[in-house]
């Protein structure tokens, strides 16, 4: 008989997939996704990159290669994290993931024994807690405010909960709620895991796509009992598709990691490796980022003025600094999920919120995305998306 | 405090990498990688591939992409399949792995609870058992002998064994003995797991490395249950570096391996599969590995010929019809691990057998790589081999 394991009970779909799918339908007016503007791709650098690693180290870029990734760019990553974020890491602490994702996985891996406690905050990223849920535990949410999480309530979680693991955080125009600590909280933060010394991943894909505000400190510079494991990702400031992001830990758990790397996947691509290496040494990376921020500024504005204009009163919402998501909290009778039916029926889609709560209790919020959009669409679909609300409001 | 998930207790280093890493010294002629020939590499026609990726869809190549992997690739392989190997399958129930061990860790993953029994060909394949251990399983070994898996043996194992949840098996040039089931054989495994209704992993990623002999089918062409779980790979036909490969499952089982690759990983890469793709349609792969063939079927013949003129009598071996590997076989009271260190010093490397069996206890063996070294290092490396057992064997 073909039977699973029992991890396989907590395994679902994730809501994104299945609802990227409806709306991935050309009437539809879609701001469920999580996508980079294609359009700014620098696809002619990519290809110049790509030609240059097969012309000069073709059959190196086709071959086996570490499971740890390419050295090169993994001291051309310690070097950026050096002058950008103030981290100061050795390469060989460095460990090459397919994707953030995949580094999601490993930790989940390395850490969670069935029955053990994440702490995260409420809300926290979708794809976070269905990575960890392959590994059976137990979710702990902290209450979150504008400011993002509150760091009271971490203490007294981290007092009164025995088992706790790991803790997973997004300090920066968190996902989904767009929202990021100020540097109060960051600080508190860290005295805080330092008392009780769990491990902590620092998950930050957007960090570098703050279009307003000034920059902030990672946890990870803060950092002197190497609690943080901290995520990078070359996704929302080069390709998502080559899947090619990395984790800082310190030594004992970069160790482990590579352990698990192994097992599970061997290594990376030698060649998206190479060639992201080859496009940081060709071309300048901040510069196209530099390209990007001030589109993405310009649509996150659009829709946020947008929603002042047709959104009821009673809606609250994120006004983000960068990163690719605002949240919506509408009273409490609203129910998303039917809200979300109902929008595509109008043309419009989001992801319901309640998906971004392990227990799946909160039922009232949704993320909207505006990296993805143009400007007529991103008109159109606020104000299709402020009818239906009106509508369920009565 | 920080500390592991238990499952990490198993999780140990691969001999094979802490190998390849002393034996990457250019002085050390080593048979102990399993890496295809760099030099046959088609780079200048993957370079094309990436190319006209890049100038016909780039924008798409490097944006996020399907958990399932692109279609057409998949669509690709369906096809290949069908003309190959007489498997038959809907390119929904195909799904992308990122290189074959991936699959192997989702297929772990998807069945075994821990002290849930994963029955192996011994020895087997050193990847597979590191990727299974993660999910802490107990191994039952199955005898095997010149033609693979004794399938009285797997009779009685499955007749007196509770909770087999998972069989394992490389019935093609099989990593690391070089051993081919032959076709009796073949049919007697799957009345045998048609009986018990076990779900298998069939890994084939050599079968078409074969350069003696007659074409074998393979055991997903005759699984009417769809029990077999296949694997191929892209990895020894045309690069490992792109990562690559493909699990073909029932639909029910696919459906939830596409639920744990979501979780773990996301997607595969989104160029390095269209590349794939666009090299297929662009060339042909077949032509391709008629190049490889007549190169590993001379060095193959250049090792097996030197080892029967220099080794002792006392050693056995598998002369191989195909694929990466001989195994050789050396007296009980030749411990192969410390032969290994022996061997490094005289400049010669390989992999001692023992890692290749989940109990660890025979130590007579070791794996022998013919694929990448030039005449020269064949010949002279197997001869300070057998001048190294020679003195061991005293």
């Amino acid at each position: 008989m073909v039977s699973f394991a029992k991890r396989m009970d907590g395994i679902k779909a994730s809501d994104i997939r299945a609802l990227l799918a409806l709306a991935a339908r050309p009437e539809i007016i879609s701001f469920a996704g999580g996508l980079p503007a294609p359009e700014l791709f620098p696809v002619q650098q990519m290809k110049a990159a790509y030609d240059a690693v097969m012309d000069e180290n073709g059959s190196v870029a086709l071959q086996y290669g570490q499971t740890e990734g390419w050295l090169p760019l993994r001291q051309q990553i310690a070097d950026r994290l050096a002058v950008k974020n103030d981290i100061h890491t050795d390469p060989a602490n460095i460990l090459i993931t397919a994707g953030s994702q995949q580094g999601l996985d490993f930790v989940g891996k390395l850490f969670l024994n069935p029955g053990d406690v994440v702490v995260m905050e409420s809300p926290s990223y979708l794809g976070a807690i269905n990575a960890f849920r392959q590994y059976e535990p137990n979710f702990v949410e902290v209450p979150t405010d504008e400011n993002g999480m509150i760091m009271e309530e971490l203490d007294k979680v981290l007092a009164n909960t025995p088992n706790v693991k790991l803790i997973y955080v997004i300090p920066d125009f968190q996902n989904p709620s767009g929202r990021t600590w100020p540097l109060e909280r960051r600080k508190q933060f860290m005295e805080i895991i330092n008392k009780y010394e769990v491990p902590c991943v620092e998950d930050n894909p957007y960090g570098d796509l703050r279009f307003k505000g000034e920059f902030l400190p990672a946890l990870k510079s803060m950092d002197p009992k190497e609690l943080i494991i901290y995520f990078g990702t070359f996704s929302k400031i080069l390709s998502p598709g080559v899947r090619v992001g990395w984790t800082v830990t310190s030594a004992a758990i970069n160790e482990k990691l590579n352990l698990i790397a192994q097992a599970s996947v061997l290594q990376p691509s030698t060649i998206n490796c190479m060639a992201v290496s080859k496009y940081l040494d060709m071309f300048d990376v901040d510069a196209h980022v530099a390209t990007i921020l001030p589109v993405y500024k310009h649509r996150c504005e659009l829709m946020m003025n947008t929603i002042r204009e047709t959104f009821p009163a009673e809606a609250k919402f994120t006004d983000p600094d960068g990163g690719l998501f605002t949240w919506v909290e509408l009273p409490e009778r609203i129910n998303t999920r039917e809200l979300a039916a109902i929008a595509l029926e109008k043309g419009v889609a989001f992801v319901p919120g309640d998906g971004f709560y392990p227990d799946g209790k909160t039922k009232n919020c949704m993320r909207l995305n505006y990296s993805c959009s143009t400007d007529e669409k991103l008109v159109e679909g606020v104000k299709r998306l402020a009818a239906v609300i009106k509508e369920a409001l009565g």
